[in-house]
């Protein structure tokens, strides 16, 4: 039987792309071949690539003056790559400093120019997203972490500033409409919103690139992918076609502006339930509340391993919270069905009427 | 219908794995979940991690002081990894030029230290592997390119060194036994015998990390991935799943010993056939010749689209040569049973008949 699959990622994709995955490691478009045996010079595989690049430019309706490119190595890398390939050592870049993964970009970044970190969260156990700070205009740009996976929260606006922001929107990327040209440059692993685990989504104002004096490997420098189509060496041909399958998906939806809408309602069903249910109460300020991932805690810790057991009879999975927080974390990633929060939030009540 | 698969890589796998592999992306280990969306740290990913990892260190017989990781970036990646790992700005590394891919991994290292190239046999269009060059004892390490994918070329032996070697072993690696003593590093891109497009195996001596003064970003340092167990971020799950089941089945077919035998038989029928026809000759000496990837041109210009269009039509696939060399090249790696060979011998000797 079929999981409610909360999460936090690697997470639950649409189940309709799961099944054309399936098939197409057996025979792929029609080629007696599996798609994890072609070439990725193949025209098969080059449509795949070039679809999956135009919907997410529809999609998210990114200008021409930026370019769209499928990576490896995860956020993790992008935290080096960005200041590497942006800052000069005598620039500065500023940060904020929402969670474990803001922190993360920050120690990376350290070693190729000079950090202002602008605000933390880190006193209050990164329970909310700083605000009203003073951002610098000769900053060289300004890095945030749109959500935060592990803490439950998110930004619901963005800074008022002129400096490019550089933003990391591993989870939350495709959940909401941007206006992409606040950013110089985004980054996401894929594997929450857009694919599985082993994919990078990077999208970059082309005009940023190229202002650095250090040598840059070829394989860490933008201007390599952006030339080679994402193509200089093999790239991971079969996570960016289940992205390519989930984009369509995504469309097929309705696009961005529908999935908010569904995300928002998923939302506050359960963060409603969380706040009327006497067992259970919320880790963030109510007003940073992430719509992708709700972070929350038992009143009384002799009801944790409980709940966890009854989500394990009852087909909910994934729920044991971040050991930062504690607790329990449900993931609502664009492909949850409202019927998974409906179940979860059934068994809380159950939990509940039970004691 | 299913067609023989030639193709340099990505290349053919199993069709048992392609099975497995289809049916994991609907219901992994009966869980209720597909491999694409759970998490890295569930134990049934770890279980696969743990598992494939046991089967590199079985069958190619690594000594307890290696390391065995599962990477991102490819071999391109490792061309200035393992110069940025290992090499001081002072020191200098012996390189040997067979191709292409070698030629990327000395533009690479130059950046992080002195290169001493040893030999090339650019000079003949990469046509041999050269030999009896001397090798300083000085050298902090020799790297080598096993197989030359491009250009048909491979090592048959080893130079006669104490210098560690660090080998791109990208599309030959699990064709033969190795004396891994013998190696400092082997890499290797996944996509040819050990699984998709998207991973990169590093097999490393532990004792020659450490030993460079530069700061080397997290995610570029071979010490975080063996502290973490090539977890440090979330890593390629579905293309390590899959490297797990060919390397199953590679251990079911017998091991190394009796793949390479198998190898040695498909390498020998095709290379007979290609001196026998009047048709076609080989490209490289005979005493190079990879058993991975036989190169050769047609005897007369007319006749390389005639010879295409026939293997079209007979369900061969894949077997257009790189535009360094022209011509063709038939990829032979461990998973091509010898029946596709004999398909395409057949095709040559049927293209021989009919003029």
């Amino acid at each position: 039987m079929k999981k409610h699959n909360f999460s936090s990622g690697p997470a639950i994709l649409p189940q309709s792309v799961f099944e054309e995955a399936s098939n197409a490691c057996v025979d792929f478009a029609g080629m007696g071949l599996s798609i994890l045996e072609i070439s990725h010079r193949s025209p098969e595989y080059v449509a795949v690539y070039e679809e999956a690049i135009s919907l997410i430019i529809e999609l998210l309706q990114i200008p021409d003056d930026y370019e769209v490119l499928f990576l490896t190595g995860g956020a993790s890398s992008q935290f080096f790559m960005s200041a590497m390939n942006l800052l000069e050592k005598n620039e500065t870049a500023g940060y904020v400093d929402t969670g474990s993964w803001s922190a993360k970009a920050i120690k990376e970044a350290q070693n190729f120019g000079h950090i202002n970190m602008l605000a933390s969260s880190k006193e209050k156990n990164y329970t909310y997203i700083p605000k009203g700070y003073t951002i610098p205009s000769n900053l060289k740009y300004l890095h945030l972490t749109s959500n935060n996976t592990i803490f439950g929260t998110q930004y619901k606006e963005w800074p008022d500033t002129s400096v490019p922001i550089v933003c990391d929107m591993s989870s939350d990327i495709f959940s909401q409409e941007l206006d992409i040209q606040r950013f110089g440059l985004i980054y996401a692993g894929a594997q929450k919103n857009l694919g599985p685990a082993g994919v990078t989504l990077v999208i970059i104002r082309k005009d940023i690139l190229g202002k650095v004096e250090r040598v840059i490997p070829t394989m860490l420098d933008y201007k390599t992918h952006i030339a080679k189509k994402s193509a200089f060496n093999t790239p991971p041909v079969f996570p960016i076609y289940v992205c390519m399958l989930t984009l369509r998906w995504l469309k097929a939806q309705g696009g961005i502006g529908v999935i908010k809408t569904k995300n928002a309602a998923k939302a506050k069903l359960l963060y409603d339930e969380i706040d009327r249910n006497s067992c259970f109460q919320g880790t963030t300020d109510k007003g940073d509340r992430s719509t992708m991932n709700a972070t929350f805690v038992s009143t009384n810790a002799d009801y944790d391993q409980a709940f966890l057991d009854l989500c394990n009879s009852t087909n909910i999975s994934g729920v044991k919270g971040h050991r930062s927080v504690g607790g329990f974390r449900a993931s609502m990633y664009n492909a949850m069905d409202i019927g998974s929060v409906e179940a979860l939030v059934a068994v809380m009540k159950e939990f509940e009427d039970k004691l």
